[in-house]
């Protein structure tokens, strides 16, 4: 397996999924549309919807597209980081090295902009999957327990909450990352193996997958905004300690926290082990996500 | 009837819904769920949720409780106002008679539970009517798309390009008042309409009732800003001509404006009567609603 190409070709049906799953830009009000667009077009790894695809494809989707549920977590990531980089939260001017978009449109357009995002998400998985009533309806309540008061919301408000405290405990630290980061990483694999019709056992192994798989992730992260610089990343470096953040790599230093996000892909890998189908697309994936941090 | 002590009846179901199907204020975290529930709390007239469920009981709703659905519009109606109070929105401090959210908690604690509401919304519809996947995706499509960028959204987006404006044509004014208001007017009584399985064509009756109910509420809604003072409303009056905001009663006049109500309310009333079932709650619920703007 070719990975490089095998990545291309899944960021290549994400992004014309995106283009065919969204409003056009003029749809009235056109500000609104474009400025959803321009949030969803910056591009980003597309880490969440190549998951839905990969894993539905490890099931081998025969007579579901999983497409529209790749779009619809890539609406409801998008959302969450217009939101965060609202002034009143995270206050960001750099998302994927592009103005945010309250700062390419202003902030009300920003904060409609994701309103608009994640109530999309929804109307889409009813509209796309409209001919399997009870499939939608699974995709619709797994994504609306990942992305909900206490699992992503839950996880934004407990993250701002720790800000504003001199040091957040271990136990505040696992809740954000489960609920902020690796909430949307499980819900990534269960809608994929949702739409390859996988079975509740092996519904349960990509949600244990996917929980480690959003730790490893976020444990990166926090080493990657302590050791790269904003070019890289893409979005500003050096906040977490600029805001003396609590993180992981605070609390436990860069050299345990290389450690454990390695545990975890590795959890996460024997996992993907559990499943039928060929995991080699999303072993390599795996893999190159948890090289970044290195 | 008694139409006091059926409104009475309702608005009590309404209140215990609400406290049923949110999340405790003691869920994790405590201040993301005290926000959700005091936004929720702070009352006002349920228009919406009791227009669900007085259009259930009109189909004799027998097999499904038509509770959740009323409090999934609920949450999606105070959503969107705990947004539309935002400093970067309209910038309101007082909403039903209370502090409005961002004024009681912090801006980020109230675009958290805005956005945690509107998930809630959908996920308690999924959860709640998951013994019926398709009444389930057929509520979930509807509430869609009457919150979605084409709608609730477009409206909210709309009108504040408008107010940015010297003056707001009258195509403009429709297309806030249709999208903004009628929206949601419209959504509460299909909802209502599906829980209680009417059919399609009673839903387009419905549907239509709902738009000219929702015109006439927001045509009343413009005559009480320019009339009523802010104890009377809860809310503070006189910012639309202060603000010099394109409205009906700025396009039109009062006469006019009450004219144009009057019509929209007859129309409403109207569909009602091709309904089945006994429609004297609801003629009385809407001319409650128009003696408002007297």
């Amino acid at each position: 397996m070719d990975f490089a190409a095998e990545l291309k070709r899944h960021v290549a049906s994400v992004a014309h999924g995106l283009d065919l799953h969204l409003p056009p830009a003029t749809t009235r009000p056109t500000r609104l549309h474009t400025a959803m667009r321009y949030s969803l077009e910056a591009g980003g790894k597309r880490l969440r919807p190549v998951l839905v695809l990969a894993t539905a494809e490890l099931f081998g989707h025969g007579s579901s597209d999983p497409l529209p549920a790749a779009v619809a977590i890539e609406c409801v990531h998008t959302y969450s980081l217009i939101h965060d980089d609202l002034p009143c939260m995270d206050n960001d001017d750099l998302r994927r090295g592009r103005p945010t978009a309250h700062k390419q449109f202003d902030e009300a357009t920003a904060l409609l902009a994701g309103d608009a995002l994640l109530t999309h998400a929804f109307g889409l998985l009813a509209e796309r999957y409209a001919a399997q009533p009870a499939l939608a309806h699974a995709l619709i309540r797994e994504l609306a327990d990942a992305a909900g008061s206490r699992r992503l919301v839950g996880g934004q408000m407990e993250d701002l909450l720790a800000e504003k405290k001199a040091d957040a405990t271990p136990d505040e630290l696992e809740f954000i990352h489960l609920n902020k980061t690796a909430a949307m990483i499980e819900a990534a694999l269960v809608l994929g193996g949702l739409v390859g019709g996988a079975d509740p056992r092996h519904l349960a192994t990509l949600r244990r997958a996917g929980r480690h798989l959003g730790l490893a992730f976020q444990i990166i992260d926090d080493i990657l905004d302590a050791t790269a610089d904003t070019a890289t990343l893409g979005k500003t470096a050096g906040k977490d300690a600029q805001a003396d953040k609590t993180t992981f790599v605070k609390l436990y230093g860069i050299e345990a926290s290389h450690r454990i996000a390695a545990e975890h892909t590795a959890a996460a890998l024997g996992a993907f082990r559990e499943l039928p189908g060929d995991p080699t697309f999303l072993h390599a994936l795996v893999q190159n996500m948890a090289v970044r941090g290195k």
